[in-house]
This record gives C-alpha cells, structure tokens and sequence, in this order.
C-alpha cells in the first residue's frame, strides 16, 4: 500500500534526522533558550528579509493557530474566517474552546476576499449598540488553502490593506507555506508573505520535519506581550525546545524548505495531469501538493487496491472527490505506478 | 559547563534515536493510528498489568495535565492538590484556563495525606448550600513528587481509598516517573501505581525519550469517553503521532526505562553523599534523582565556575537550596567532577 | 415619543408590581429557597401538565441561555442553531465564551427544519474521525423565532422526533413564548411545548415581569446534576430569589401570562394591518408582537417623528426594514396613533 | 421566626419600592440607556467626588467581580486575594470559570496586608523563567470583609500605595460597602474609597435595594474599552436596566445609602453587646452589621427556637460560631427580642 492520504505519512527529511542525531547529546537549556532556537529563528529573519521580526517554535498546527488567535483576541472579539478554514472546522472548536468566536464567511475555492471582509466589519461598526455582538477583530486565512488554492500577489494585498484599514491583524496559517510558495503559479516570495500579514506560521510538519511551527510575527504593533506565558498555559511549550531549533536550522539551511515542497508539487501536478488526461473533473483546481479529483466508484475501487488517499466528499451517489497528498518524501517511483494505475481505473 | 538544571538538556536515549532512524521512511498514518502506538499501548499494559487500560500519548506534561483534569470535571468541579503540586505552581494556571479551580492543600515534603483529603471533601460535604463551592471532584498527586520524594505503599493506598470513598478518580503525575520506582526506597512496583490509581502518566520527556507522556486510564469507571477529541481541542495530537509509539516502544523494551532511571538515581545519590559529607543540610530528604542541598553563597558561586543547576530558593541572605538533576543521559565522569568540586567547594 | 422598539420599555404589570409590594417586607431566605419560589414552580408544573418537571429561575435571556447549554455540553460539543439564532448573534460570543462552538444552520424565517438537523448530525457520524470535528450535540431553537414567526405542531413535533432519535437535548428558547403561544396561528398550547422539547424556558422579562426567565427541564434524561452549582457559577443565582418567584407566581395567576401575550399580539396586528393597508411589504410574515415592515426613507422619517422604533436592515438605498413591538403594556390608544401616522405616512 | 442569617431576606427599602412603582409605567430605552441610569451615575460621581468616573450596574455581586476582574486580565494572569475572599470560597470558582487563578493570601481577621502582596509579586518578578507562573496581576479586597472586619485608613493607603508600585488596579468588593463606611470605627470616607483604588462596587441587594451593585471605575488607566461587551457577554446586562438607574438614584437620594447601614450597625453592635454580657467570645471583633459570636450547642439551640442565623464553622464539638447579620430591614423590637433571648439563653 502506497500512501497518498496526507502529507505526514513519513518521518523527517533525512538533513533533519542527521541533524537531530548529531547533536542528541549535546546539552542545552530547555524550553527554547538554547542557541539552536536562536540560530533558527535568525536564520528565518534573514530569510524573510524582516530582522526585527518575534519567532517562537511550536509543534503543531492546533496549538499554534490557538495560541496565536486567543493571545491577540480580548475575550469578546472573534475571529473572521473562510467557512472552510481549518479552525473553523478541523479544529474540534480549539479556538471556541479559549472563548471565542470564529466568525465565517463563505469561501470561494477555499479563499475569501478583501471585499467581504470589509463589509463584514462595516456591519459591526454600523450597529448601534455593539454590545451584543462579537466584534470582528482579527483575520485568519490559510496559504496554501485546506483545498490547496493559493492567493494571489493582489489578493493577499488587498486583503492586508482592509486589515490595515481597520487596524485589526491579518494571520496567515502556513501549515503548507512551502507548497504554496514552492507553486508554478505562485507570484508572491517568502518576503511578501512575511510583508503583506502581521503575523503567520511556517509550517514544519507537514513540509519536512518531524513536527514543528515556525511562528513570525512581523509587526510590532501586534508582537504580544508575554507571549511566552501564553505558549505555556496553553500547554504547547517544548521542554527540549531545542528540537524545533535544530530541525528549523536545518529547513532554512540551502534552501532545503522550498526544495523539497518543490518537489511535492511537481509529483502532485503530475497526479493532476494523469487525471486530466483521464478525464476527470475537479473540486477546484490546486496547483499545489494536494490534488482532489473527482471520480467513480468503480475507479476508487480499482485505485484503492494498491493506494491509500482521503474520500474528501461525495458529489452523488457515483462520484466522490478524494485527495491525494504529495510531500518531500514522496517516491517518484510510486508516483509512476499511481500515474499507471489512473491510465488503467 | 556541565549541566545538572534539569532533566531534559540531551535529545533522547540512543536506543531511541535509532529507532526513530529506522522507521522513519516508513509510512503510516497520522494521529496515532499507527502500529507503532498500538504496539506501545500493549507493551505498557503487559508491564503494568492491566489489560484493559486505556492508553493515549502526548507530547509534553502541562497539555497532558489539562487535558486529563478538564476532561475529567464538570465545569463546577475542582483538582485537589498539594499546594505544591506543578498544576498549581509550575503550568502557568493551565488548569484554571480550562475554567477549573485548583483546591490546593498544605504539603509536608511535596506529599499530601489521605486525612488532609478526606477532610477537605468532608468539609464540602457538610456544606447546607454547597452551590455556592466548588466541588473537589478529583486528587492529583505527583510520584516523585516536585522535590524529588516519593509515596510509600502504605500512603498511596491510603489516598486511593480515600478516593474511592468518596467516588472520585486520583490522577498521578507520572512526570519523573521512572526515578521514583526506581528509587532504592521506594516500595512499590509499576504494576502497584497501575492498581493504587484510577489514572497516570508515565514520563517519557523526563525519562529517555525527545519527548512524550503515556497516559493509562486503569479503572473504567473513570475512562473518558471521546478523549481523543479533548485532545484534539486542546492542541495535543500529535500529527506524526507514530513518533510516540515508536519512543515509548523503545522505552518499554528490555526494561529501558526503569533501567535508565536506575542509573540516574544511582548518580544523584552519589551527589547528595558528597553534600552530605560536605556537612551541607537538604530542603528536603530525596531519595530520586533531584537533589536539594543548601549551600552558602560562596560555595555556589565556587560550583557555578563549571556546573550548571537551579536555585531553588533563598533560605536567608548567605545561604540558598540549590536543585541538582541527574538523568539517564548522566555521565559517571561528569558526576566525578561535580563530587570532587563539591568536595572543595 | 411613543415606543415600540422593543417589548421591554416599561416596568412590569401592575398585578406583579403590587406582589412585590404586598410580599416586600416579609423575611425569607435568600437564593430561591423561599416559598414563593416552591409555588410559582408548583404553578408552572400545573400549567404545563409535567409533575415531575426541574424548574429554575433565571433573571435574564442571555445567562439562562448560556447555563443551560454549557451545563449540558461536554467541552468538545456544540449546540446547533439557526444561523439567526440569538446566542449566534445578540450575545456577544457568550455561548463560545463557556468554551462551545455554536453550529449554525441557514434559517428560512427564522427557522430550521428536521431534515438540516438530521443532515448535520448524519455527516459528523459519517467522519472516519471525529475526534477533528464539535460533535452537534444538542438543538436550540427559539419560539417565536428572533423575527417573530412560530414553529407549527408538525415542525416541533419533527425537529423533536430527530433530537430523539439522536438522544439529544431539543432546548426551546422562549424569551417571548406567551407571544407565540397566544397567537391566533399558533396551534400548540403550552402543555405541548413541555411535551416537544427537553429544556425550555418561559420569558418573563419580555412577557409582564420586571425580569425573570423560568427554565423547565422536562425530561429527566437531560435533568442537570447540580444545576445549582452551574447557576452560581455563572453569576446567575439572585440572592433575593424570592423576586422570581413572586412574579412567575402571579404570571400563573389567572392565565395573566397569556392573557397579556394575546393583547400584545392583538395590538401587534392591527399595526401589521395597517403597514399591509398602505401597501407595505414585510420581512417575514409575522403572527406575534414584533412586526417587519419594509418602507421608504421619506415613511421612516415620517413615523420617527412621534413613535420610536427598531431600524432593522436595509433593504436598499432607499428602503429599509423596521421592527415594531408590542407588549403587554402597549396601550390601544398608542397603536391608535400609531396607525393614524401609517396611514398618512 | 424571626431572621438574621443573612442581609437580604426582605426585599427593598420602601422609599426605593415607591420609586420602581411610581416609574412603572413610565416609557424607556433598555440596557441601561435611560435616564435613570444616567442620573444615578451622575449622583454617584457627586457622591465620590470623581466626576469622570465611569460607572456601570450590575444585578448581583458575583457577576460583578466576575466580570470586572476577567476583563481586567490577560489570560495568564491571575488575581491576588485574601483566601477568605468571597471570590475563593463562595463563589463556585466563578473567576476560574472565566479562565483565571485566585493567587490566595493567608488572611488575617479576612484581611491581607500591603507588605503580603509586594511579597508576592517580587517572587513573581524574582523568577529567571516567569512565564510558568500566573503573573499576579491585580488585588481584589472586600470592604467590609467576609467577617465583617473592616480596613483603616492607613492599611488601604499602604495597600493601594503597593498597588500603583507595580502598576497593577486595586478592586475593592463593596458589596456591604454602607455597613463599612457607616462603622463608629471607621476612619474613611466614600471619597477616601474611590480615591483608594482603582475600581470598587457599592452593594445595593445587600444595602436597601431589590438587587444591584453600582460598578465604579475611579482610575482612567483601567477603565476597560468596551466594558459593556464584556457585561453582555458575561450575561449581566439587564433588558429593564433603568431598574438599577431608579433604584440607585433613590440610596444616592438624602443620603439614604448610609442611613440605613447605620441603623444596621446599630442594632448589630446591640446584638454584640448582648453576647459579650453573656460572656461569649467573638470569631473577630466586627465593628459591622455582622457579628460572630461563639455559643455553646445548648445556647444555639435556645437561640434556634425564634431565631435564624447561620451556623458559621464549629470551634470544637461544643462550641460553634454563629453569624447574626442586621441589615436597613432589621427591627428594633426584634432585635430588643434577641437580646432577651441571648440573657437567657
């Protein structure tokens, strides 16, 4: 069985493993005040050209996007979101659970624009009596989207400059940046990203290491103060903090990070084209590392005998999307029989 | 500089690290459904006895804590603990910020005692209006304790019947939990904390591995249905969940965790002798891997040339507790050092 | 100026005010220990044709709302509601402030039906996990709807049937039940509402008394062990409880309750009648005391001489939404006036 | 049977029972927009001498505390009290419902002192890692105490004196404020209270009114933004709030508020007189409305027989104290009733 079914199916890139194996038995202080921690997080400052920016190292995507959002929100502010946005539905209501409300709007291929995000808050500010509703006080968005679409360069701008209007943080979660950024039909860098949001997250887990978010906050305006405290209460503190150091210096090391989601994305796009070619449709189209095409029972039968990927959801009572996930560590070898398999469904 | 701080300054065990080189190609699904975690979940049944538990993995103590006390209680409801205890002093209100009251008690060397339980209950009991209390609904006790000592058979059995008294569970933080049964005072086996509980954690971020607690559940009057989605919501499921099953495997293997412990205790014994035969007093008598001896100013600072460690807390203007760690990453020649500067401190 | 925008603009009826004056001197204990309290429960349980009902009292709409559901969740559950619901959009996130998501189903007048319910729950248990996703947990919904239109014998009796089948709470919000129970369309009674739900709760604040909601648990599988405690905790226990009790005691005196519902709505009516006579159009067709027309600028100008109102939703750049309200204090002779602008308007 | 278990078994002063009845029917905005509420802010601003103080009413003390002191937090900080505060002990873990730690004090005679609380935040500040500790963050004291003790002059300057050192508010529970103020051994004003912290509360359910507790901030550095979110939210924001305007207007109308605590204290230092004829010994020596006499059982039972109060904790298996609470309801005649019985007894 071959698994497409996500993109953390593996362990860490090899660069990473060496790296944690090479200094296993060096000793250092804990929870994140070793110099690996240090090291890393200047090494994302250079890489994202903002020397000034806050970096802070979790280990998963959960625990990051609830720390970040309940540490800039006060307790009656909520959270603008896509209707598809992963703490609004994969999340088990982590965000509601430190009290407060994601607000959605509905998504378009996963994305949402600067246009409904606008009028979303002119509508709270019109109200007479505010009071009584959750004040629209923050924007989460995904880059890459749960459905792998991308922003585009003059998408993400305007969206920023509603933020900046309104003087609310835009947060971008990044759990896949590097198979957005690594896309063909990306425009935006690693810099822009890190310019056109106040605060998003490099994601680690599912781009090549054993676990690991990468947190930059890159507008003072919206650092948090004792934002250590928050980390910690929310039980996401790494005693041995160090190994998000080490694996981050390793990801930013050669440009490891945008390699290996390359690579993802040139094996996934090959997927899309064997389904095209196939004559498949598709939920959207994603030039990234997740595919979702839309087939047949009987085709899911034939693929599912050698292949594992996500039944994402029915179309009627003989069609389903499902996805396939590529990652760093997909084979090129198993991309080959999956293409072969696909010519033969 | 050799670090004595704490026990977490090297990565994991090396029969763990080569555990996680060698499957770390191998793909398996996430969140812990991997063979891996169920391998782990039945070796830890078979060493504590218990073949019914129920076993989840986390990555780090303080989500660990929460997450069993919040899934535990009603939202009226409370921990009891000693005032001591790391959920009331050491996780930064983690309990609170799950909305619970941490009921503390007085502690007398880190421990509790079944009669200071019972009397708090019996004080709520008697209540005309208890509406107006929070309800001690649950006992969390650590074993060791913060300072390194331990329960005896007699007092763990005590407290458990107290708690099945009055129907509530005892949940053991299990954090050091291999220095503790390992220790040449303590009088109980692994098996016998499985028995004398309702839930605890074996340590493994303390205890040999990169990271990782094993929770057990051994009375089902008190397994939490949908666990699994309280961990979710609280941010503590591990993506690559694998990476816990493949750790604590390797830790239950030919006893390498009580063995690694072993060894650790052994070390910090032969610390505590040094600062004995130094004429130094101790906070408090351990007989666990953390030592607590008081020291004068001058003869920290004459350590401080080449060891690290942890002030624990001033006794009067000249004199301080100092905390000295030991672990099973612990090198016999590094203790040597440490005694002979003891020795002419 | 004349107010009708909104159903709470005086104090209470004179029969509850004299109550409170006749009954103001006497001793008795605080909390709703009192034998007011005892009896206006009594009375409640007669009306509604349950014996065995758990009746509390509560002093306002959004406390009550927000106990009941955080007492009958679990931390990752979530209570399904119409997108129009009030605790999804006039409580400021309360709901999620006790940690719980609120799922909101798209509303037609104010409702949702039996089949969206069953299609929500039905693709939750659909998930192969779960433990990502708030478990829909239990159903409010609110009678008359937050726009005034009532839920029929079928609909009730349906979106129970579905609560049932999935062994979940149906919670009733009747902040304006008599409005809905006295309406001429109306064609349930209130034994039947007990009959049709789990929890509900009859709305004094908006039906006679200075403040109060009863909550009545009918079903004894959702009855909530130490509500009491989740009442205090939320800071909803009245320390003068006996104030409740008094006024739901003479709300259940004579029919007071629907009696004055039926004059509100009767009043309510006559002033559709005339908005329908002049040509208007209506958000919603409404059968209870809070009316939706739609008019021009120039009318609202018109109107907003004499009369207050609620300025409800544009419709456009030249028309807009309003809400007029009745009450039990709504005098004739108001809505005389009233009608006489309409007409001129 | 004859009361004094507590202070609100009556419902409200008759001058304040004439003036809800004589605005009964009287047209206005809800929420606390009206008229009243403006007037009653205005004669409180006049009374404390502060005229930008910004005011808010409550219904009750826990929602009160509840809600000021969760939106004057940051999530990892906590509230510094007297373990005898009604906040720790009385009001089911309200505060940690909202997700913060009470940091208990020992108290003395209910009260902690200046120097406890700069003890405890220097160790917080004294930490090399603060961010696993609650940062103490304000100071909650009542006024009178619990006990009825009340502070001097000197002790709430030094209190609040720590409390503008380290920059944190100083609240002051007020809910027997009158009882405090009215005392023969107090040496401070209502001014001095205001000018004495940051934000306190005047107790009306316990001080001459149906319900309500009149919220004053003094301090514009913690005026809270959009404190009115957090009331709604918080679920203690009255539909009817001119009931709180009308019946504060009346304590601040003629200086009714102190009157009637000073006739409570009368009688209640009656009542201590009478006990220590007897030669009782007290819990403490309260100069307030309450007063804690201890009483052999055989005394208790006498007194029992015509009397209520509370039986407050138990010295020994003979001796218990009571608590005996006047308040502006309390009778002469029964308290010259009392007195005979307590000769007697």
């Amino acid at each position: 069985m071959i698994q497409f079914q996500c993109d953390y199916t593996e362990g860490a890139h090899p660069a990473i493993m060496q790296r944690l194996l090479d200094t296993n038995m060096e000793q250092t202080p804990g929870y994140g005040y070793d110099h690996y921690c240090k090291d890393a997080a200047k090494a994302i400052k250079e890489a994202i050209d903002c020397p000034n920016a806050d970096i802070h190292f979790f280990v998963g995507g959960t625990q990051t996007n609830t720390t970040i959002i309940a540490s800039l929100l006060r307790p009656f502010q909520g959270v603008i979101s896509p209707d598809s946005g992963h703490i609004s539905v994969h999340e088990t209501g982590a965000i509601e659970h430190t009290g407060h409300k994601v607000i959605t709007l509905p998504n378009t291929d996963g994305k949402i624009t600067a246009e409904q995000i606008a009028k979303n808050i002119e509508l709270y500010l019109a109200e007479d009596s505010p009071e009584h509703i959750v004040e629209p006080a923050m924007v989460y968005i995904s880059f890459p989207t749960e459905i792998g679409t991308i922003y585009s360069r003059q998408e993400l701008t305007d969206i920023h400059a509603v933020c900046q209007k309104y003087e609310i943080p835009l947060f971008i979660d990044g759990a896949r940046l590097g198979y957005g950024l690594a896309s063909p039909e990306c425009d935006i860098t690693l810099q822009d990203v890190a310019r056109l949001c106040d605060v998003f997250y490099i994601g680690g887990t599912k781009g090549g290491s054993l676990f690991g978010e990468a947190v930059v906050f890159t507008n003072p305006k919206f650092f948090i103060p004792n934002f250590r405290h928050h980390i910690k209460q929310q039980g996401a503190m790494l005693a041995k903090g160090r190994l998000l150091g080490v694996q981050f210096l390793a990801l930013f090391t050669d440009n490891l990070y945008l390699n290996i989601a390359g690579h993802a994305n040139t094996e996934a796009l090959r997927i899309r084209d064997a389904f095209r070619a196939k004559g498949c449709g598709f939920l959207v189209d994603s030039p990234t590392n997740q595919q979702f095409p839309i087939v047949t029972n009987a085709q899911m039968a034939a693929l599912a005998k050698d292949f594992s990927f996500s039944k994402w959801q029915r179309v009627d009572s003989d069609r389903i999307v499902l996805r396939f996930c590529t990652s760093w560590a997909t084979r090129t070898e198993d991309v080959d029989k999956l293409i072969a398999a696909i010519e033969k469904m």
